[in-house]
């Protein structure tokens, strides 16, 4: 019993079947007592289906128009959703990211939710409705209409859950969880009964696409307790939460891979003060996200830089840094697209040393080359070449034995 | 040079090439010195496979719901048109129903334009922008999103010239223009230069589609100088605006008919007071339209009474009139679907008498019959069998001359 906010993902309503039975879910949770507001995704691929259109058009059109256009999707989910549940006889009503008042500022295609108001959302629940949200979507201060971006919807359902304090916030997705590794993958790994939120971070920005990690952060900092669950399966999922320090000796908890990463290397760059900061503020005024750093001293005060974007974003770098090649001075950017970030992850691993050292072990054992590495308090990665990747899972999936976690999920 | 307020129909954008060559048209337009407002239908036959889309969920979606799904057929054009004209270098912005606020009452479905808010047009025009306008849709003063029904981009593009002044409406369809008579029945048929508010009001509520009649009715009203062409070809089409006293020496305009018409009639109507009032008002609380209306004594103080409606109103006419019938007393609901209804119109049938007589004439000398007739000041409509509405039209066509109108268009 309580004020639940549902996530259905753009496979859960990939076709009007799934619709239908997406709506018997959701009408099921409501009779058995609970209030519900579901957030949805784009039909299967419309998304996709729509930037096609848009492609016919113009490759670089305005985004404040490309957002006109793939708003579209969300709002004939959210109706055709709502007319299921209608069919079975609830009462209900769908809404757009405008009619709620889903606020976010102005960077169109990746626009970020300032404020989620309540009001209307509130007055449909007093008058015992269900409400269906469209996801990825919200609306400028000005009235324009914006979209979040790649996995944006999560992030809809969470800001929803946040500002109508909801009890928790249910993530369906083609996945029944989060796993200690890809089964794919890894044929032994383990479905986590519950995460931290700062493991969940690190696993959804270190690859794993069970959920965006901008939901994440939301839910972390207002304390809204998340579950991801498959839309196919009864299955119980995997419970996002704040876990308490005694849980923490889980060391790790699994092993993720990012092969959407490419290295760059500026060489010949020379080693003077403020160098390192115009490079970097240059690539995120371009809104080119910047993950692994590394820079060593070459020869003659001149250094290598090299770090890591996402693949996505090469096209935009490489135009970015050559025009700054006269003012750098640097002799040549090199890059290599055939590389993949191995991460390790873990709330016990900032009390427990050595847990770096065994992971590079582990992947020395098996003659698996490290580029770069880069830590934090709950997570080590390791840039590998990209042909090793599934080898390199798996190894370290054994070396910390994480297999063992799943007796803890009976 | 001027603001010019055009409406693109759904052929005149079926796909992206043609989406490409109406906004070829537009920035044409603008850089001979105009500013323009381009008001968009859906993409070819969007709206009907989003209507399709909703059957596959349910045969009866809630008005509200099915609102909210075909609307995004416009959001879709105007946000690709809006990119076609990016792409050719002007300045653009394209604009919802909701964005302008073009306030409707709350008729899901066929909800009609209340008033539309000048100020973000103007604000965009003032800004040297062209502006793309979603046709078809509005938005209730609680910011719910409603629809216009069928040919209600013809409305959105008056009622957003009205707001703004504009000096004219241009209306680009897939026909040239209006003509003497349906130019595939009639070989001598002739496009007309210009006709009045008036007559084409009748026009447009006989049958004639190229021109929605609340579009012409608003036109009318404010005085907005509309004008029909194609979209395909560079013909000049045919004005409507208010024609001068001399120039009503045409007494008819033209012939034309509408077959999606039905004649349904009570038999046995006790004859008492009030009875034809219950029997209408009913009707109109459906928001079913009625047409032509006859009553005649029978016998025994029982009546018949006899009207047309559309043929999509005939279901509900059904269910309507068979629940009233213990109240009402009537013997029998009879009906027939295999009526067209001819029509003459012309503005200067008022000061001439006997046009309606050479009509029956026209009909009479080709043994036609006629069922149900009804007068205006401006036309006369024959209710005829649908079998005989080409030769009728024909005969109607030769009788008053028509094609001597082709001289005067030259």
């Amino acid at each position: 019993m309580g004020l639940i906010v549902q996530k259905y993902g753009g496979s859960s309503v990939a076709d009007t079947d799934r619709v239908k039975r997406v709506a018997e879910r959701i009408v099921r949770r409501k009779r058995a007592g609970n209030q519900i507001v579901a957030v949805v995704s784009a039909l299967g691929d419309t998304t996709d289906e729509l930037i096609e259109l848009a492609k016919k058009i113009t490759d670089d059109p305005p985004k404040r128009e490309y957002d006109m256009l793939i708003s579209t999707g969300e709002q004939v989910s959210v109706s055709l959703l709502a007319m299921a549940i209608n069919e079975l006889g609830e009462d209900v009503i769908s809404l757009t990211g405008s009619q709620i008042g889903i606020i976010t500022n102005d960077l169109h295609a990746k626009a970020k939710i300032l404020k989620v108001n309540p009001e209307r959302l509130e007055q449909e629940l007093t008058q015992d409705k269900i409400v269906i949200v469209a996801g990825f979507q919200g609306v400028t201060f000005d009235n324009e209409i914006t979209t979040l971006g790649r996995g944006g919807s999560d992030t809809t359902g969470v800001a929803v859950a946040t500002a109508l304090g909801a009890d928790l916030c249910e993530i369906y997705t083609d996945v029944d969880g989060v796993y200690t590794a890809d089964p794919r993958v890894v044929k032994s790994a383990c479905k986590l009964n519950e995460v931290s939120y700062e493991e969940m971070l690190e696993f959804a920005s270190l690859g794993a696409e069970v959920l965006h990690p901008r939901s994440v952060e939301i839910a972390k900092e207002y304390g809204i307790e998340m579950v991801v669950k498959s839309s196919f399966y009864c299955c119980p999922g995997t419970y996002i939460k704040e876990v308490g320090e005694l849980e923490k000796d889980i060391v790790v908890t699994g092993v993720t891979c990012n092969g959407d990463t490419v290295k760059l290397s500026l060489i010949g760059v020379p080693d003077e003060p403020g160098i390192a900061s115009r490079i970097f503020t240059g690539l995120a005024e371009d809104g080119i996200n910047v993950d692994m750093i590394i820079q060593n001293v070459d020869y003659d005060g001149l250094n290598d830089i090299t770090f890591t974007i996402d693949k996505e974003d090469l096209d935009h770098a490489k135009i970015n840094l050559k025009g700054l090649q006269g003012e750098l001075g640097y002799t040549e950017l090199i890059y290599d697209t055939e590389v993949t970030k191995v991460s390790i992850v873990g709330a016990g691993m900032v009390t427990n040393p050595g847990v770096a050292a065994k992971m590079f072990e582990a992947l020395a054992d098996e003659d698996i080359n490290i580029d770069l590495i880069s830590t934090s308090e709950i997570k080590v990665s390791c840039l590998i070449n990209e042909e090793r990747a599934d080898q390199a899972v798996k190894v370290i999936h054994d070396k910390f034995n994480l297999e063992r976690l799943c007796d803890s999920n009976v």
